[in-house]
């Protein structure tokens, strides 16, 4: 039996929220991707690099956002878009994608479905979760975010994905919308992410922003995105790091 | 090393997820809604009867949505419905509402947020969770339903709120819509729920349906949905028994 209403005041945490972009910054989709790469080219024989494969499908995704963000084009996933990428990453490195299978092609395009972790990622956010509403804000979709938090046991709380708020980052309302339906103030949700410029977006619509290096994102040879190079409220060498900064900060005040 | 893509056909299991009606099915509202305002009557020296207040707040909730339902009004949250009803419900009953300080009110209005699980419900949706997507599928919304989760345990792999699908059950679009942010289709989703209208109307939609009966949602004078009324999939004694039943089937079917 409860004894009344909690007195009112500001929460001692930092935020209620902490959400993280999650391809390159809690799963690692260059392995994940670069593996069913593979395991495609086994099976038809194919004479591919599936690292390359994976980079340079990947170098289709930015782009192929902007028509949605600029308004030019209606709202799709990444179901979509990935496979219209895959056809034409296919095309560039003479890769003969019509000799495979409809049900191995969508095999392939959902190995966005099944990425795996970093290897601090699940630890990090179950400790997260003792103290915080933890979730994606990921341009991912609900299906694939969901898919993915089965296949890597990522233990989200909630998940609102680009089909919900149907806007890709760094469009605001991909912020903002997630924010609302959270019914919290931007202030009590923080951004994690490994790309600066993603935090930038965030921290100019007033979250709090924690920054998580990932270099090898990209493999050995990555330039960008090797350090935090804005103010942000966190910079944490992986996610444990940044619960136990966090966490710290909360029990002190 | 995956070896490559699985061989196709159908899925042994009869759904891929398992969502559950919540106020009633999963959580006991009128336990945890009569302890705030016994809690509220405590503090201003009300004289009520916490549960006979419960019950009419509850009662004015199905009504409270027929007009978004209708499209008469646009789509509100149960907090903006919960509030009117509150007030509505504080006016039949003689409670001087307007001695509540609004903190208080608003600690009042979010009992919503905070209700417990049955006794069986955590470790039934533990269960489930090992062998499908479960979430909710509810008229709450996301910031109540992440809310309840946190509170009670309750271990969701996806939360869809109402103001995802901006639609009240028994709207066909608060059914569908869901399962369409999920990529499967119908028959693929199971509603688990203690009301056979509920159940119905997901079964005319194409969903795969589970009662559980819930006899003392209302009270020890409960009248109504005591059995299954309906030629529903699965009729469970609660959600172990449900998750037996279908992970049973799973194995062997």
């Amino acid at each position: 039996m409860s004894v009344g209403p909690e007195p009112a005041g500001p929460s001692r945490k930092i935020v209620d929220a902490v959400l993280f972009d999650t391809f390159g910054t809690v799963v690692d989709w260059k392995s994940g991707v670069a593996e069913a790469v593979e395991a495609i080219a086994f099976r038809y024989g194919f004479d591919v690099d599936p690292v390359e494969f994976a980079l340079r499908w990947r170098a289709h995704y930015q782009p192929a956002m902007e028509p949605i963000r600029s308004g030019a084009r209606e709202f799709v996933t990444l179901d979509e878009l990935h496979r219209e990428n895959l056809i034409a990453t296919a095309r560039e490195m003479d890769l003969p994608i019509d000799r495979i299978e409809a049900a191995d092609l969508e095999w392939l395009n959902r190995a966005w479905h099944r990425l795996e972790g970093w290897p601090d990622s699940v630890a990090g956010l179950t400790e997260l979760k003792r103290h915080f509403i933890i979730g994606p804000l990921s341009n991912g979709h609900v299906a694939l975010l969901t898919n993915m938090a089965k296949h890597a046991d990522l233990p989200w709380d909630v998940i609102i994905g680009s089909d919900v708020t149907r806007s890709y980052k760094p469009d605001p309302n991909a912020y903002l919308g997630t924010a609302r339906l959270l019914d919290l103030p931007p202030e009590r949700v923080m951004l994690c992410a490994a790309h600066n410029s993603d935090l930038a977006a965030a921290q100019h619509l007033g979250l709090r922003t924690a920054f998580v290096a990932r270099p090898h994102e990209y493999g050995p040879s990555q330039r960008t995105d090797l350090h935090a190079t804005g103010v942000w409220d966190v910079i944490a060498r992986d996610i444990p790091d940044l619960a136990a900064q966090l966490i710290n900060h909360t029990a002190t005040g």
